[in-house]
């Protein structure tokens, strides 16, 4: 564990730009969550406006409410909202700021890095804390070519995939790592977003902020490293965006160049077209076309997991049967009843190839 | 035009490691090539070693062999190879300084920056020359996202994709332009790679050298921008890698977010694993099941175009005839019988809309 943190937002609420706050509430071994910053939300408790569960985190309008708390030593602020384009909103800056101070060192996930911003690199350099920005390329030197050691790893591996960004693959991942964990197996996963990262993922890359030509190898790496070094059971990979998503396809390198030979695959059957792309309409292809789509890459979709956002308990039954009927495979509710079933359908595969990269007849 | 330029390879005659050198052989609006420097192959025409054609490019032995030639003002070196993780073969910096002293300006592809050699930098600034690594990353402020701005798109877009890489995809996309050209339409050019930039591409980007977020968004971008400029009647689009290619799977970007509506599939029979890997026997997937899964992204292939390396005219016909039959699309002969016939193709379709991007019915 890294230390102790606070997590900064601006409207905990918003599904979508609150979406990293939301996952180091559900849970992280890096850091210690001791509150949320968030003017819009102050006095409740971020476990409760999340799910309904009280995870004693409380929110707090401002940095000067919070640390009059007496809080104790605090190591960390994380900005726990995502922006159009990843830019830092200037709104934030004196909440930023004050924070570093304090001695508080800072964790962003944006794409416009905090440490070139002089006014807060110069303060951070002042106070001696860290600005860490995770998406931040890694030097090339340290970036890893696809080599075809990934035929080394023995384990299955299970690609959590979606039909779409920001529906709730990594949380789904998250969920069947612990299942596996109850179930005595010796679970991994490997992240591939800044979210993972700061939940504590020890094996992964930060997808998006790798030159497009270390992908590959990245994923191999990372997969090969965890499981020299784990010998697990089972690697559930993150997945990013979706395959046929125009704002960022992907998803084949977690198969081929992964060799994932199993897709969970999340969908919410309530959306219809791609997110932020409502208003041109560019359509979600159907579920069924999505695992037709992933039989190609060479990788055998296990179950569907559903995002029940905007349902109904009529509607979502209504879904589940249809799509159960549809494609001949399980469609489960995974906060509502868990992933168990998933692992015990997992345990009972054997290690099937991959055909592209294991080389078996192609498809 | 940039300016005059001479190409340092290596071994010209190696097909894949002199790729960037062919390219710049074949033809290139950006430099005028004066020369080939490579002490493998002194002596010979560099276009005739290449295809037969004689194209007044001389090969030398040595810089200095060349300089003594009295070869008038050269502007830049070009290094020509591509070399396994693009690190920079230290035998030829005693070349790459020597053409500083003479005053010429650097050009690179490789994945290590020449920028970033410390010698190499400081001679450079001490004659006053240029050292442009093309594969340097654009600063974030100039990338794009994805916007939808795609659909402003009204004339056909052609992707030109490949089974492998490395088979002649940029080859046969310049190949279409001219053809098109000939047959009185305004074809433009969209880049994906270094070479195309150094042939002289003014719409496009290095695929490979930007980070996987703004992939997209900087496809989409350039198209956009060369059909608001030069409202052609048809872009072709220079695919890379392949879409089951798993040293870095890649394709789906130009029909997804590229809105490409229309495929034309280069593909090499006498290859039957994929580039680099043929001790691990990745197999190269069939080129039915690549016409499918092209078809599942959004677009329609229409032809085949072959790579003849290492096949007899006999076994090249036999193929031709196989995947016609097979596939119900024209299979050519780019380099041997030109790529007229499918531009004549392109010609008799009307703009048919791509179901993802144009929001038509989902596949």
């Amino acid at each position: 564990m890294d230390g102790t943190a606070i997590v900064l937002t601006n409207g905990f609420g918003d599904q979508s730009s609150a979406k990293t706050a939301h996952g180091l509430v559900r849970g992280t071994d890096r850091y210690r969550i001791k509150a949320v910053i968030d003017p819009l939300n102050p006095g409740k408790d971020a476990g409760e406006m999340l799910d309904g569960k009280h995870r004693d985190i409380p929110v707090f309008d401002t940095l000067a409410a919070f640390l009059e708390s007496k809080p104790g030593k605090v190591d960390f602020a994380i900005i726990g909202i995502a922006t159009k384009g990843g830019v830092f909103p200037r709104a934030m800056q004196p909440t930023v700021e004050s924070a570093i101070r304090h001695g508080i060192s800072i964790v962003s996930g944006l794409h416009e890095y905090l440490g070139d911003i002089p006014e807060i690199a110069q303060l951070a350099q002042e106070h001696r804390v860290q600005i860490i920005d995770i998406r931040r390329p890694k030097p090339k030197s340290q970036l890893h070519f696809w080599t075809g050691d990934i035929r080394k790893v023995t384990c299955p591996r299970v690609a959590v995939l979606g039909t779409d960004c920001n529906l709730g693959k990594r949380t789904t991942a998250r969920l069947l790592v612990q299942a596996a964990h109850q179930q005595g197996l010796n679970a991994q996963m490997i992240y591939t977003g800044q979210t993972g990262w700061m939940q504590g993922g020890k094996y992964g890359f930060v997808f998006d902020a790798t030159y497009n030509d270390f992908v590959s190898g990245e994923v191999e790496h990372a997969i090969v490293r965890c499981f020299e070094e784990t010998q697990p059971d089972v690697i559930f990979i993150e997945g990013q965006s979706s395959l046929r998503n125009p704002s960022g396809p992907c998803g084949s390198e977690f198969i081929v160049s992964g060799g994932a030979q199993y897709v969970v695959l999340q969908h919410a059957p309530a959306r219809r077209y791609f997110q932020g792309f409502e208003e041109i309409q560019a359509s979600i292809p159907s579920l069924k076309s999505e695992v037709t789509l992933i039989r190609m890459y060479g990788a055998q979709t296990l179950a569907v997991t559903l995002n029940t956002t905007g349902l109904d308990k009529r509607e979502t039954l209504r879904y589940k049967v249809q799509f159960e009927d549809e494609l001949g495979i399980p469609v489960v509710l995974p906060l509502q009843e868990g992933v168990d079933s998933i692992i015990h359908q997992l345990k009972t595969l054997s290690g099937q190839k991959n055909p592209v990269v294991d080389g078996g007849s192609a498809v």
